[in-house]
Formats: structure tokens, C-alpha cells, sequence
């Protein structure tokens, strides 16, 4: 079976997602599919001009203390960095012209760990330069393809599938017709997908 | 180590924790305190006047899908009520006044069962009614106790602290100085508070 997750750079849940989600997967036989897609647009649909965790400073804060503790349970590294939400659009979409890369998921990971485990800004091209470093491709090219009209198109028609399945935050899993919100729902999405009757 | 679950009685994910907290306590030294609180004011101070839930069609619909896969994981009943949110100040107070008694838990668990096990109307005296039954205890004078000054007040004063400690949602963990929200979080509570440094 397959799991699509769809996630956001900016966004501090999916970190936990992307972090956890291949060593979670890697004795079953269910495929893994990568869905960058960006929050901003689903938020604006909602009457949203950014994060729920800006909007609302009490439930950011809890949101701090809450990835703070999750990181450390799933021994994750954490660094609360100075800007969020981030614009994480270069990020998804040098990932969304990757997506039949094998190296794609040590990408997301790479520029994860490098905003919520060391603070760095992810829309640096010198931050996104050094992921592709880690994947073993060369720079130019693929932070060049980012910059082409089929890379935004591409990651514009992804928001737009994230808004018609019902996508309300990220990270979401999808399994078949079922969605799964939040990183607590991970290994429910996984159960979910390993079931053999589907 | 104390462990205080804040909760309301219209809450959903609320429903799934007052079930399932007493046994996962069983065999922890932890001293279970209910703290039911209105989640009504707390809205109201982020300018929103009903649930989220409500607020956010998209989100509400996922809301109840989700809920009806974690009744299904935890074995417990589930029916959704046609009501949502419903009222639950009576409950709530009726609760409020009844803390000190030994049947206090099973009074809530009874309450969110008929709310969201068989969909019945909590603000109805007749469904209270049962519940007191269930625990033991005449119906009439806890009923009247509920319609007392003190009792409104105390709820009040409850709803009040809840604000106070960054309280967003139900339900809520407070351990010491840490908050925990949310079902999903109740297990990740409990450890923090059967922690022997503690």
C-alpha cells in the first residue's frame, strides 16, 4: 500500500515526520510517497495570513515546549530557530523537481535538521546548497530547476491536491481514502497502510 | 506526583481521555485530579466564538473521522451526537461540586458516554439523572447543588485558571510546571509524572 505524506519546510510538526517516517517504513512493504506542498495557501483559504502558532502566541508557545519535548523523546536534535515560520518555497520546490530521486527524503531530512535542529534559515541558498552537498548531487543544477515555471506549477498543483483532500496542517498522511493529521498519527497512517486487507 | 486533567464536557478528545486515564493510572502512584473547566471563555478570549470544530467545517470533518478511528483503536463506543458543541455548564458544575466524591470519575465517564457513545443530550436533566444513578448517589440534591451560587463560581474560578496556565483546548495535562494537550498526549503525561526525579 502506498503512504503519501504531505508536508511543509516551514512547518515544525513535519520535521518529526520526515525525521521518523523512513526508519519507521523500513520493514514493511508499504511505498512512501513524498508530497511537499505549502501551508500559506490552505491557511489563506481559511481566512489565515499565517501560522495558527503566530496567530494565537499562547498555543505557539505550548507548540515550543511540546516540539522541544517530542524532539527529545524521539532523540531528535532541536534548536528553536529565530524566524517562524519560514519561507520554506525554495526548499519544496527543489524537492518537488526531485521527487523521482533516491536521494530526496535525505534532502528533506538534510534541510529539516538544519532549520529545526541548528536554527538556520532554509530560504539561504547557501543552507539549501549544503543539502544537496549531503545527498551527494551538485548544487547549481538543481537549485537552477527550482527556479523554473515547471517547478512552481508543479508545487502550485500540489497545494492545490493538498486543499482537495481536505488537508488542514502538516504533516498529513494519506492512505487510500483515509487522511491522518499530525505527527502523532504517523504510525496510525503506518498500521493503517500495512493492513493486509487493503 | 500529581497529575491534573483538565477537561470539558463538550470536548470530544476529552471523551477519549476522562475513558481511558483511570486505567492507564491503575498501577502508577500518580493522584489523579479532574479539573473540569469551560472551554467557551477560553475561545472567547482568542475571538472565537464556538469550536474550532465548528469554525472550520474542513477541520470538523476530519475531527470525526479521526474520532471515530481512535474509539475504534481504544475499544470504545462511539456515536456522533447530532449536537456539537453541546452544553455542558450542568455537567460541568454537577462535577465541579462533586470533586471530593469517590464517584466523581465515574460520573464523568458516564456523562461522556452518553454524549458520545450513544448521542444523547447532556444538558438534559434526565441524562444527568442517569448518570448520578450510575454512581450511586440520589439524583435531586446533586442536580439542585448544581444550580447553587458556590458551584457556578467555583466553575468560574476553574475556567478562570485554566486561562491562567496557557490552557488552549481539552483536554489539557498539567504535571508541576508542564502542560500536556490533548488525547495523544495523555500517555507522555503520565510517564512525566511517574518520573522518580519528580
Amino acid at each position: 500500500m502506498r503512504l503519501e505524506i504531505w508536508f511543509e519546510f516551514a512547518s515544525t510538526y513535519s520535521y518529526l515526520t520526515v525525521s521518523r517516517a523512513e526508519k519507521l517504513l523500513q520493514d514493511t512493504e508499504v511505498e512512501l510517497v513524498w508530497r511537499p506542498f505549502l501551508l500559506g495557501p490552505i491557511f489563506a483559504d481559511r481566512g489565515l495570513d499565517t501560522s495558527p502558532f503566530v496567530l494565537d502566541p499562547v498555543k505557539g508557545q505550548y507548540m515550543w515546549r511540546d516540539m522541544a519535548r517530542r524532539c527529545e523523546k524521539y532523540g531528535i536534535p532541536f534548536m528553536r530557530p529565530h524566524i517562524f515560520p519560514m519561507n520554506g518555497v525554495k526548499a519544496a520546490r527543489i524537492m518537488t523537481t526531485a521527487l523521482d530521486q533516491p536521494w530526496c527524503g535525505t534532502f528533506a531530512r538534510s534541510v529539516f535538521s538544519a532549520q529545526f535542529g541548528r536554527g538556520l534559515d532554509i530560504s539561504d541558498n547557501i543552507v539549501l546548497g549544503n543539502a544537496l552537498e549531503t545527498c551527494g548531487v551538485p548544487q547549481e543544477p538543481w537549485l537552477n530547476r527550482a527556479q523554473l515555471p515547471e517547478a512552481k506549477d508543479a508545487l502550485r498543483a500540489a497545494t492545490d491536491q493538498a486543499g482537495r483532500l481536505g488537508v488542514s496542517g502538516a504533516p498529513s498522511m494519506v492512505v487510500g481514502d483515509e487522511l491522518f493529521w499530525g505527527d502523532d498519527r504517523l504510525e496510525d497512517a503506518i498500521i493503517f497502510a500495512c493492513d493486509e486487507r487493503r
